[in-house]
């Protein structure tokens, strides 16, 4: 690969950023674009701008962007209609954000003329794969650098004398290593490494940044009413608000009343497990209550064909290839799926859990005629069970009775 | 069909299976012989073979059982293995204890020469289901009767008229309609029907009879270790117990801390949708914790295989398919998997939310030397990674090439 | 169900749905409307008008269509697009047209005002389920009557008998029992039961009726090119055609080159096994060619995913399912992917087999540059597979050590 | 990685590999130990004994084995069990018999004292994949030497250079280039590279190694019937014979009858695609066979089941994840199915197919008394369709009712 040019940085204003900038300039001696995105991660965005321009990046090579929005419309609630977890359990928190900021590097790299974007992230993680591949899918010529995959700047120590040898700030609480890691954005933040790696030891209580401990949530539940077009949530209490604006209530309520926590193990792409603590407090509430309207509008050929694919699909979205057809075809089966989930969700938020208490909606499939235990007027015959029941099991009579027929 | 001679009822010694007792003598003229299971209930099962006896059955002809031990060794925990959940969130409480009677009504049916066996269900539900397609499996000739299927008892009324003209003593509790329907064993009680019709109201709490409100759930989270050998829960903070003893023990402490409420709307396998107040206090400790040991036992491949088949087989013993080639199909694969899913999982209980803060074992795969942040001496080699994500986006970079080509 | 009043019977102007005709005349009281569509199988419509006025159907109440168009392109090559084939084999001809001709019966009925429909199909087979299910998912209230299933004509004799005393006129041919049954269309013919029955002896050659045997095919291979868009065929040898058109041409083609022939015994959706003989000319030149198309044109993540789902694709369709929100979904998935599959097939038709020998597409994702054997300027770098390869073994690896560890 | 001290060579005798050989010398100074081992490929293995010989390695170095039975019995046998195709229509044939080479070279490099194994596969292609991710499977500490990927050996000039340099005899036909590339085993032949990459192209007669023309093969069809236990063939034409002799024996049929050709073009897990020409004679009558004799013995459920996973394991061989937890998982599920699997299949082989025209078995579940188009004496009651129907189409109507319910 020849030296590039002219690179787009995803640059956060941070210290690992930062140093990343400066070794591009160095190493590549080449023009360096950034790029920093609020994607809700909770962080002021105009110190990367002074920060940036402090490291001799001229003014109109700074994009700073709110990009909120469109990572909900467009990533966390297509997400969302599948109901993805990874694993189990995990949300994808960190996996949708890395297209979306893929997308914007190379959209600017393409207007700018850069040959290359670079990313922050370590050759030990998804994140650099999530980033690669979403980059390759959207422009097969750009080059992706990976500082962290090259350089030699391999402990703390080289870090920051590499900083000091090239005048970079370093903020005091940076001087010393940060117990743990984090990635943030409005669907949740994570944390990993250092104090967390022995999957034994119980996570200690000053790692979770964004929920409060269960224990310290309020001693009466509050009830929230959210409402669905499509799969989508467009409302919550009765009130219509915009995607971004509708995760970020979310995310207050599940906060106060300690929802969506995690500790986890999971199994990374490149071959490792890793233990992380994720808080995702609106998109717990989120999930519970797209199921909870899923349970009366959704049928259950659909529902079933849907459960069986998400976790490959949610896979799809862990491993970086958001931006596949694969996913894309998953994606198209799953919206088709959604066209008449609509409708409202009551749910209970209290010490950690949330809870659908209740579910209504002008598209529900629920038919009290046909279920209930009173007299029924006919909706149901039951001696068609019979039938039902019998056709059903003439195979596994006649699985019986070869067993018997070989037995004797 | 004939009419049969001879019949096994699944009889609970309640008012419903003594009236349909007493149908099968009347309407068939045939030996009854009567069949009550323990499978933890919760209810003395003596009185059962009293009002069998009053009834008329012949004490030889009365078979009573425990049969806890052989529920959760052979039926509850094989498909705790899987981590199965029926449309993302019902374990499955009452679908896994049918095959388990039918099991036994067929060998006792072939016991004592019966014909047929009879069972309590109603035709709008999956029970009926379960129990006939188990015993078609196990035995390709044995008749089922479904009294609710065939009578003309259609109202309460007509019930109770019933039952006064043959002489069954009518519990004064029992006058009145029960506000709802109750189906328990020691993994669950599930609540249907009546006050629970309409999906859209909260559940009263007196549905909930074997969990507190997490409200009323102790102020202090109470931590327990369960143990794990091959995929089975095997002691609870060391102690070594049975399976169906550590079964009721988290039952217990579940219970005390309102953990495995939940509030459903489900897909029937006869086509309707229900809603039903689930509550799984154990079942749902158990599932965590199980989660928790194979984050770190269980390979990724195997996992995401696992975890990709887990809606068909929680669907095939949902719909009754237990004793069904594709289940076993199924149960070898997912037992293949727990070999050496052993250890020993933490928890936290508190305020109805089990939740996994930690686990160890001999079998763990976790490897703190290729995860760390901290120098790794030469585990990882951090440039391995791009080679792996240049040939995982190879497919993508041609794909956007073309669609380059195509758009020129 | 109240006596239907007015019922659409889907009509072929053969003895036994002229029977139905009459019976329903007789049993119901009620006014029959007739429905006989083309669909290519290979008979004259206009006597079936004469036989149903004969049979004192009002002209305003006879139905001939030719549906052959829509046939093809709404229903074959929408599922030839997933190279659907059930249970390994067979090309699904008879159950794709299932749902057709019952959306034109509940479209008719709704035109007339009709309350039923009506259909010749047994109470064993899988096309009684196909019809009927269709109906209830174009139209709930829809009745459907399926005589056979209620009738007491259950032997060849007293069906006749009832022809007899009511007129029926019976074609000499017709006296004696058929020695198989017969269902044809555009796409295939189907031939099951009787001197069928015993799958282990060879189906006689007469048997056969729209291929030649190989060994009659002639003894020069033919090469035919089948150019798609879209996934659809849209020219053969450079000629565009009509959908209905291709398959016609497609089926002389395999036909006369004896191409298409299956003997299969399959598994029934009722329950049973059965044996048929089916010859699919044009279709199975269609699927090895659609596969060649795709094999340049449908990226490894894209086709897997297709492969993984067609089973289940195919399974709804066999069953009856094709107007179902599952099928709906998986097709949104299929036509996602074959957006791109455009591009010609060279096929060489020799004795019974379509091969594909060549293929080509503005749209290929083939890429010489990278495959070839040669030099490859840089296209690939072949120390990339190194690291895709060691960090795909990651996993591997430390199941190894564990292995070791524990063996020690 | 440290430079190896003593090397365990796939080798074939071949020029390749002696240079690879001699390079390995050369290269790190190491002592080499060959394993050639006889798959079926059809050569004499002795002169490569005389080859290793002469360039040095030490009699007790040389590892020459027939592995054929445990190649057919432990991969081949397992592998069909599942109707194994890669992408709808590939054997499978290079794929399934690289593990069985890295399982022995892994072995003898423990028996030695060898710390590393080394192969001929290039980087671009699956092989490489396939024998390192087998061998990290087997020993978590082997290192694998890819002498393609390192060396700078990339002409055809270069390698003629260094083995004139190094002594290394080439054979006369070796000095040109070979018109393309073959791969051959007991299973199959592969032939790619090339004259063989245009995928328009058709490809030449004289590629085609192992099979004749359909046009050459005999005029008239040869009938055969082969015998299958619990899933693997066990006899042809009644005579018992082992796994290896049973696959050749089929080959030598197939290929007189010009069975098992496939002009193919495939994703490579390595991301691009490839054009080969395979040959698996044997291999494609016993698919065929397996097929008829799984029609009458294996039930519905389980067959699907398995057709729905198939494509999952197929893909895993493929990728070279034949010891993998998952893999093994797959072949568990697999192999309890074929537990019946037993019995008789007639096929009839002429000019280029192999058709099963006839198959019986003592453990068949096929029931003429279900199916029979004449009078059943009761074994099936037609009125049972009617409530199967009813139940299976009530979500149905449902969805037609919300359907109109919104419509109007």
């Amino acid at each position: 690969m020849s030296a590039p040019k002219k690179v787009v940085l995803a640059y956060s204003g941070g210290l690992d950023t930062s140093i990343i900038l400066k070794w591009l300039q160095t190493e590549y001696g080449c023009e360096v674009v950034t790029f920093t995105a609020d994607l809700g991660q909770g962080e002021e965005l105009e110190p990367a701008r002074k920060k940036a321009e402090l490291l001799g990046i001229k003014p109109e090579n700074i994009y700073i962007e709110d990009v909120r929005e469109e990572f909900v419309r467009d990533f966390v609630f297509p997400m969302f209609r599948a109901n993805a977890v990874y694993e189990g359990l995990y949300l994808l928190g960190t996996s949708i954000a890395r297209p979306l900021i893929s997308k914007r590097l190379v959209e600017i790299a393409e207007e700018v003329g850069a040959d290359a974007i670079a990313h922050g992230a370590t050759g030990k993680g998804n994140d650099q794969v999530r980033f690669e591949l979403s980059a390759a899918a959207l422009n097969p010529d750009v080059k992706c650098i990976a500082p962290w995959r090259e350089w030699d700047l391999s402990s703390r120590t080289r870090l920051l004398e590499f900083a000091e040898a090239n005048q970079i700030p370093i903020a005091k609480d940076k001087r010393g290593e940060a117990p743990f890691s984090v990635d943030a954005n409005l669907l949740h933040t994570s944390s990993e490494g250092k104090v967390l790696e022995n999957p034994a030891e119980q996570a200690p209580e000053y790692v979770y940044q964004r929920t409060v401990a269960p224990e310290d949530a309020p001693n009466e539940a509050e009830f929230v009413e959210i409402t669905f077009e499509k799969g989508d949530a467009v409302a919550i209490n009765g009130a219509a608000m915009s995607p971004a604006t509708i995760l970020t209530k979310l995310n207050e309520l599940g906060g106060k009343h300690g929802i969506g926590r995690l500790d986890f193990v999971e199994n990374r792409f490149v071959g490792m497990k890793s233990r992380g603590i994720y808080e995702t407090p609106g998109g717990t509430v989120l999930l519970e209550a797209h199921r909870g309207i899923e349970q009366i509008t959704l049928d259950s050929g659909a529902g079933h064909l849907k459960d069986s694919i998400m976790p490959r699909y949610a896979e799809l979205i862990y491993n970086g290839f958001w931006f596949s057809p694969e996913r894309e075809m998953l994606q198209a089966l799953i919206d088709k799926s959604q066209e008449l989930v609509s409708g409202t969700v009551r749910l209970k938020l209290y010490k950690g859990a949330a809870t659908c208490v209740g579910r209504w909606s002008e598209t529900s499939l629920y038919s009290e005629a046909h279920v209930t235990f009173e007299e029924d007027a006919g909706a149901y015959d039951q001696k068609d069970a019979a039938g039902f029941i019998q056709l059903n099991a003439l195979r596994l009579r006649l699985l019986a009775a070869r067993k018997r027929r070989l037995a004797e």
